[in-house]
């Protein structure tokens, strides 16, 4: 399984940001690969005489990755959001059982079969915008079963379409319907029984919280991140997304990799994510669809040498956004992100936000996934929207083109 | 050339939407197509023995139109994108000819060819999101030669792709370097030459401006919206998109069949636009990238009847969008249109922007233009971005499938 790709402007992501000026781009370079891991690059590669396949010259990055989604999940939120804008008010869809518990409903009565039907179109989205890693999240089952169910689900992505999948038990994500008034029960069932369970089984790399007002406190999730750590599961949180509660400050002294959504962690603490070596990852995506103002410190993640990671957060109450390079585009014109930090924020950062050591750079040692474009410069990936740029990708090592457009012989399709 | 389509959930878009409640989808409907326009519905369609083809039960609009975009250019302005989020300031992107400027000057380097290679991408890009009808603008030749060069290539996309194109001449679309201090002789350019060459040539159905302080007065657009009238040309108007001018209310008095941007436009203003039966063309890509807060006056124009169209503006300065399910979503976030007003949009009400009398419903007599929908409502099509639910398209009575995924079969193309 040796395979040599050849003529490629490499855009490696293998500088810190900090120590980096620009992209650095190397033109007609080659990656060499094998059994799914880059073994060498650029002169060294080239003297190698495996089978070839040449890029053309093209801008590659490595592939894409979406730290933070949420989407396996049932049902469908549309005419929610539908009714919302008709001007019903948000007590009324409550009361008919809308909102995310109309999202664990249908998921808790949909099949491992029926989940992953839906799942799959919504990952292949992502692979449209170059994506070779993406991250999944439970909390739409909020019971041992259900929530093992959407990781079974979430895993299964991998055996059926070229992509990896990492998987994150999200359990703390809201109060279920049985625990209506005892948030503390839960909480001690997720770190008896649930967190146990996903770790036996192996089916989570990390345990989420979604620590806020209207979820959980700072003190119920740090006893998540306790039963987290004791069965050697990753943490990451939701956190400082509709008030500053100190979470991100816990989750980072945890050992989270990530805190998520951020917009108002005050300037100060974002020097704590720095001492911890903490991500702080950006998702403009609900940002943008619930309106929101306040705008993550990026002037203080920026001093602090934070490494910033962008995600879609694709979920049907907040985020109903599957694509990346959507996300790039809102990065820049909500939170004026530059194109180079939204490149970092969906490779270096987003595996750092994983904690996955393998990937997101294009360099020796680590995995072959990457991205092939038809562009001329990487800024383009956060500029134009809609107009798929993709050429291919590159999963551990074996090429997928990306979708012909048939469109493009016209009169084709003509069946009459 | 006579065709059956079976078994379709129908919405229609036949009825005013203020004679309407929620979208009155016929479940199970045929439609009967002969010769590119829809000959019978219903009942009295399936009794029709044409040869048959299953919708199975699929949502079906009309196709969608997006009333207002220039897709036809040159240059990239991605680095002019990156330069500014960089913190460069706009007068030094200026001086070193960025702007519109910047795209003029290579519209005008580009041969025929070389512009549509670039505009067909861009226009399947549209294609995927189920348009069938795309309005272009010229605007970045700003000169006699330069202009018609613009709406031949224009013209010529509806030889390569199975798409309807309406033109529309916006020669005064800035004012060109050769004119700079001298717009009215460039007015005079316009009425006397250019717009009775477009006429002549038969390259234009409409004649458009750019009205606003750092572009045209109403004065000088109503000498181009005069020479248009005398030509036998629709108008249309950029208008009231940062500031007040009057300029749609001039527009609508000369007869313009839309005012688009309309930001800044009064609440009395609209009701002028309803007298003269003018479309209001909302512009959300616009608002968004430039991050603008003044919302236009949707209370006003919705208790006037103002129809509202809904568009891209696809342009590589300020709108870099080529998605109009993308714009449903912005006007429903930014702007808080229904979803229904955002179908009515981009169907019937773009339909009468562009005076196009054949288009925009599902209806006897009407073009056969309609896509076909993998969602249970309407409304999903303004509420998810990037899961594709388009399954097929119809233009003139002929059948297009949507972009099959290769990457639903995986390791199928696993080149090794
Ligand atoms: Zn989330
Ligand atoms: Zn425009």
């Amino acid at each position: 399984m040796r395979h040599l790709y050849t003529d490629a402007k490499l855009v490696t992501m293998a500088s810190d940001i900090h120590n980096s000026d620009g992209y650095q781009c190397q033109d007609h370079s080659a990656i060499a690969v094998e059994n799914g891991k880059i073994v060498a690059l650029g002169q060294d590669a080239e003297q190698l005489d495996w089978p070839k396949q040449s890029l053309n010259g093209r801008l590659v990055t490595p592939g894409l990755i979406d730290s933070h989604t949420h989407l396996v999940f049932a049902g469908n939120r549309a005419d929610e959001f539908e009714q919302r804008l008709n001007g019903v008010p948000y007590q009324t869809i409550a009361e008919q059982g809308g909102g995310i518990l109309s999202t664990v409903q249908a998921t808790r009565a949909a099949s491992d079969a029926e989940l992953l039907a839906l799942a799959l179109p919504r990952a292949e989205a992502l692979m449209r915008d170059g994506v070779t890693t993406i991250e999944i999240k439970s909390g739409y089952g909020l019971t041992l079963d259900d929530e093992l169910k959407m990781l079974r689900v979430a895993k299964a992505i991998e055996q059926h379409l070229p992509v990896n999948v990492s998987t994150t038990l999200l359990a703390a994500h809201a109060i279920p319907p049985e625990y209506q008034h005892d948030a503390d029960h839960y909480i001690a069932h997720i770190c008896q029984s649930i967190i146990p369970a996903a770790a036996e089984q192996q089916l989570a790399d990390a345990v989420d919280v979604f620590c806020e007002n209207i979820a959980f406190s700072v003190d119920q999730a740090e006893k998540i991140y306790a039963a987290a750590n004791a069965h050697g599961l990753n943490i990451k949180a939701h956190t400082e997304q509709l008030s500053d509660l100190g979470g991100s400050v816990a989750a980072a002294k945890a050992g989270a990799y990530s805190v998520d959504h951020i917009e108002y962690l005050s300037e100060a603490d974002t020097q704590i994510l720095a001492e911890f070596g903490t991500v702080a990852t950006l998702l403009p995506g609900a940002f943008y669809f619930l309106r929101e103002t306040q705008i993550p410190p990026i002037e203080a993640l920026r001093e602090h040498h934070v490494p910033m990671a962008l995600a879609t957060d694709f979920n049907p109450g907040t985020s109903p956004f599957a694509s990346l390079t959507l996300m790039m585009n809102m990065a820049s014109t909500l939170f004026g992100l530059t194109p180079k930090e939204n490149l970092y924020g969906v490779t270096r950062h987003a595996a750092q936000a994983l904690g996955l050591t393998n990937k997101g750079q294009i360099a020796v040692g680590f995995d072959a996934d990457f991205a092939v474009w038809q562009c001329d410069t990487p800024a383009e990936l956060s500029y134009m929207v809609g107009t798929a740029p993709l050429v291919g990708r590159v999963v551990n090592g074996i090429w997928y083109p990306a979708t012909p457009t048939p469109q493009s012989t016209p009169h084709q399709e003509n069946q009459e």
